[in-house]
């Protein structure tokens, strides 16, 4: 769960509404939304397979929950396959492995005591941790572009306001309230661009940088186990993917960043 | 055919005649389109060299049909492919490459059949994949230059009609109506672009992707072969650039991204 | 102590009261305050994990103390340290490091003191300060994006406010003071922006950079050490990354640059 | 001679003429177009060193002339070399180069028929196409950064117009064209940018491209030729460098991008 | 002596004055000064270490003042400098480095003389060369925030200008002269930035690559040097880093770019 999204989310709402006061009908206009939120996900369609589009939805959920392994249990838990594997040699390492360890740790492990060969099971990893980044890029990438493209639709529904209401101005009453509703999409791509898609775009750029982060730890753990690297060592190397005030063994900070 | 293409510039027009409505009339002006269309075209001349910005409406025209290699029949085909190279040496793959074979499966499968050193075969496939990625680069950049010119032109035409307007500001009943007409490049310059040139530059760039995943495949792939690979490792090596659960063996989901 | 920071926020709002003169109560309005502090904080929240934001204080703050080591005296003290490992061995070096010298200095003398091997020093080290980048880097990073949320909540407003405005168009004498109050928000989003936001982002990054210089240094230093380097050519590589007038010998300056 | 060069600029100020019907003598403003064509040019100068913006004048004619060399005929050029090479020796060579070949490809052969280390050869052919890169780079840049001054310095010439309107708003008549004066620098900046400036820059980006890609086509010519490759394999690489359509032998389309 | 800034500068602030004509009094207002150039230099300050905004003056000052080695002169150096240490070995270089030649030049001789190895060499010339580019950078990107701050603080200005005047609409003949104060300082602000900062940052920048250049062109010579090559070869060398047509010996110019 993560619940900085959602109190944010909820909060941004609720810093908008202290704008809106008591105006809150003149603020709801529904083909205004139709246009802005509408064109917003033709745009995405254009931009993108459709089979990517409909992923976008689980992607979107992801920003709400959080499933990001915590480093330190991480590098616990690979230390301790790191003494099993001193201690009862690489292949005990198969009864080690838990149903609820992660999976690509499971089946790093699983390469490891298959015997596979170090550049194999390297190639191996490597390789998928590369395709998972490109797959989070694409995720975030659709969801900037639009926000992109929802502050354009916006324009677009306000441009085609004021043209109606420039070619109609015999009533001069009429102009204000007019051109207050061609207004309304310019407001509606704003809030969709900053509120729901462009920040929603960065969580999962650091979600995926994260996750990316502990997939690298794994390789780097699994290759030293592989090697018979010693447990202390291990703990050491994977130690420097964390904060130092993070760390296991109660290390002095040392960087003051 | 690529539905969503299609459904998205269709939906994107539908969204927009939400806020036109009865006023299709006040929207049509037609020097304006020959400003913003004409200019945007000119500009993508000026831009580039004439056979590129011929060849631009066949590279459009691939936006709206997928032909993308679906991965999982590829790998199948690389597989069955080492197989056969297992069982009855490299030579068979001659006889095995078939008529609808992608052609570049088939000219790696060749250049590995006729005993072309390894490092060439690399060499000339990786060569070609870099100067195919160029070209795909090219046509999604030529759209998005235009993307660029089509708002620009919208503005110049937007600031022609208010310097005639203001010139001939005796009469203000013509005001608005000349206001009117005036913004209306600005709203074909954005539809332009935010919807018939960004958005298809975009999808480009995700064809060309996806089309490089797959010649990136078939390299491994032919590499493979032609080192011997056992057919097993073949398919692993391969099902690393595919998500998890696309992969052709039951395998279970091992990144939750 | 920045003082560089202290004296540009109270310039630069200085700078801005001289246009306001004595109309600061027109300046002030707290729901336009409320919708782009608030809206920002929010999306700070959408966009990054909980704990990045509450860090985030920190980080801030950071721009307004300056912590960074001297250069100069961080080469003596590496020299210092060059020298009495090739006086009395490298094992003297346990007693030489004292208290208050850098933990990221005294980690890696440990280092080469415990005999660790010179490519897992180099490895361990070159680690951290990789991390110790992301680190800096992502609070920058938060700062810029608010930067770039704070204008768009201020935009917002200034809608909110307009098409208020536009809605209740009868007394033309509160059209005036009304627009003024829409305005506010944009006025708020750019000082929010332009003086709190963004330019502390660059002094973060700027800090980063020179603080990652003399990790760098330090690295540099540790492995000539232990590679047992003549003091000289020590001081030598590591002169080399400050400008030549600051140069501890008084070499001459030869760059003109 | 480049005529989709001449074809854009001829068509773009077409196509703005038909915005601007009969009234171009509201469109003409001397004062204006020396601001902003003046201002865009000192802008260079600012920008630049006075040499290279004397080149400039050479490198936009450049954007009407192309004087690339067609890839087909200088792959059989240096098939013809290869062959040359392979019968009678490499030093049959210096006969072999004519006088209208092209000077870089000249040069290269000089230097393998001397008997040039191939290392060196390279050495000394890369640092050149290197440098060619940069210098191309450059010229495309000025442009580049020229297409930015040019709105700059319209809108500072449309402030300038207002602040002068704005303090004689006595004669509500003269208000009107004292407006559409002051837009026209903001017009000339935005036609200046889009259709003279910015244009160019990416054509001379594209030729640079394609002129590289010739050079880089004769320095892996050259290489082949020196280490003695046979014609066939020299043909094959040079090829890859070509789309499959254009390549010389009726080679099959292998790629359907 | 860089006369092109000079001109430059200058040409601008004459077309400039083309535009304002007879109502220079209208465009000087102290205040709207005080509130852009101040919040500009305000913001360098938040943005950076006090003592790097000092060192801005200086580096503000290179760009009227051109020191660039001419790359012709350097290479009949170098090359004399090659021919010595044919003719009399290395050690007689120390008698040729006279006063005049460059400070970077003669430290490198100098390296050489003292037979430092040649990795040493290139290892202590190379830092010193990638923290002058470091160095430059940072000038120029300060300027170049700066222009991004420029604007702003104009935009704050006249935000602030309009607030006062909307609240106080009570004279009617007060408006037009109350928004032209206003739009002072959006005025101010484009012209600092399009004038004073960001083509000076662009000046700095080609200066930082050509001053790199001869500092490269330097290296280059001074290893060829000391590896012993031949006065000619390393002429070649050197003459590709410079356009064909201001190579030393009458080469022909064999790139057309």
């Amino acid at each position: 769960m993560d619940i900085a999204t959602i109190i944010g989310i909820a909060a941004a709402f609720g810093f908008i509404m202290v704008g809106v006061g008591s105006n809150l009908g003149a603020m709801l206009n529904g083909p205004s939304a139709i246009i802005v939120i509408g064109g917003t996900i033709a745009s995405a369609l254009i931009m993108n397979p459709l089979s990517e589009v409909i992923n976008l939805i689980g992607v979107y959920k992801k920003s709400f929950v959080n499933t990001i392994l915590v480093p330190t249990e991480l590098i616990e838990r690979i230390v301790n396959f790191a003494e099993t594997a001193r201690r009862e040699g690489i292949l005990a390492l198969e009864q080690a492995v838990e149903d609820d360890d992660d999976p690509f740790l499971a089946s790093g492990v699983k390469l490891a005591v298959d015997g596979t060969e170090p550049d194999l099971i390297m190639d191996i990893l490597e390789t998928e941790v590369q395709f998972v980044e490109e797959r989070h890029k694409l995720g975030a990438q659709i969801l900037a572009d639009m926000a992109v493209a929802a502050p354009a639709f916006g324009m677009i529904g306000t441009l085609i306001g004021l043209v109606i209401m420039l070619k109609n101005m015999s009533d001069p009453a009429a102009i204000g309230p007019a051109m207050a509703v061609a207004l309304l999409t310019t407001l509606y791509g704003a809030i969709l661009a900053n509120v729901l898609l462009n920040p929603i775009s960065i969580k999962l750029k650091t979600y995926s940088t994260k996750e990316l982060l502990t997939k690298r730890m794994i390789i780097e753990g699994i290759m030293a186990i592989q090697s018979g690297d010693n447990p202390r060592i291990v703990e050491n190397k994977l130690s420097a993917f964390l904060e130092p005030k993070m760390r296991p063994s109660g290390e002095e900070d040392n960087t003051d960043g």
